[in-house]
């Protein structure tokens, strides 16, 4: 399987594998086995506060988590045999999992669009650990945090 | 004010105020100035892993900072004056926010129903921090955690 | 090799292997599988505030962590093969390692004496977590936290 | 009092009240209002794995939080009237104080020197949150983390 087709695998997992991250429009726009990003709109139902018109931090910490959950699972899939099925693969990548996950708050979410960027810190047969930013639109620093994932 | 119109004053404003939260179907079922439950029931939107079948942990983690946030409101309101309007004291409770939260994944996410309760650990002037937990209905923990926020 | 050897191995390793911990005084006083305990006294070296002779935050981690590593240790060995030599024990427990640690203070660290107790909340082939909470003598809540660990 | 005394002040306040500082040979090198660095050296007393040779965890967090901390206290008297007396400023500063720390481990802590740096990510009249970096001195990542402060 080439390495390409592997990407468009991925791809497939995450839009139709994980209902959650479409629920919230969560599009992964960007990823290699080293780093990731993905975006979303604002949008009413994602609010936390509605008098101060501010993201919920649950809707932020989902962004991150999926940021680190992409990168990693590339990161697993850049270590196995070419040979396995596709069928093998998403096997494989339904294996990770989120150990533990910390998000810092630094402003509070307001803008158009949310970038999330995530990048490998560690990565191992065992554990990986990821590292990640939420940018709104206008460049300015909303959130960063830190996820430790087991890796099948 | 009295204290029972106060607690509605509060419900009312986490059930019409926190439209992400209502999204997810979370609803605040008990709370006081220590401690607080609420309730999410398993649909298919929430799902993270749909080979497996398991919960995102986005959904968790919202779960978690809800809980930790209805107990911290409910400590803020219990410590002010009781001569306040409704509408201060929603201005108090929108001035809250999350600082910073930890999720630790203990079990997969899978059950009917996902009840997380709150425990006040610190409570400040400034700061303020919750312990919470997240079980499933057959009473088997999925995850803990951590939240730290800044109070009006 | 039997149980109560097992055991005694281990102290060992503790008392002999971790100089650091030796050096804040930190002493192992109560483990099994599932649960440890481990203590130190006030001293000078280390005070973190002398103005308001207040512990070091970093001697409450190195508690914390100390705590969370007995027991994780402790787990793992009660999983080996028990023809294991103590040489191979020691070798399998030097493998474990803390990924990442949280520490949440929550009173200002005064006391004659601090009890650590940690507690297994997660064990598995790959990764271990646990919580731990520190008390002073007269059973203040002085700080809590999670480790979580790659095990041999 | 001249900015240049202000941080003579703090640097004596580091160097001469915080033994536990002084007891693992930490130093600050370098630091403003934005970022501090923080140095010592191996020593065996710091090791927490002897067979593997490995710093503790414990003196890597502390490390982690002793930048932290440099930095937040700077970035706090920065903003004190100028007219406080050096009493005063120690008091401010000893009313600090960290509210929770999280420390990711990346890789065994070896090498002869380690060099930690914090950058303040949040500055606020009540919280403020600082990023720590700890490599050794032939540049490799040892750990990362990120502390949650009270501010006087």
């Amino acid at each position: 399987m080439s390495s390409s087709s592997l990407l468009e695998q991925i791809s497939t997992f995450m839009n139709e594998q994980i209902p959650f991250q479409q629920y919230l429009g969560i599009v992964v726009t960007r990823f290699d086995a080293q780093q990731s990003e993905v975006r979303f709109r604002w949008k009413e139902e994602l609010v936390g506060n509605a008098p101060m018109q501010i993201l919920h931090g649950g809707a932020t910490a989902t962004a991150l988590d999926t940021a680190g959950g992409v990168v990693i699972m590339a990161s697993v899939i850049e270590r196995l045999n070419k040979d396995l099925s596709p069928e093998e693969i998403v096997q494989r990548i339904a294996r990770c999992g989120t150990i533990d996950l910390r998000v810092d708050y630094v402003r509070p979410g307001r803008g158009e669009e949310f970038i999330t960027t995530a990048t490998i810190i560690r990565s191992g047969n065992k554990v990986a650990v990821a590292r990640m930013e939420m940018h709104n639109n206008e460049g300015m620093l909303i959130a960063f945090g830190t996820g430790t994932y087991i890796v099948g």
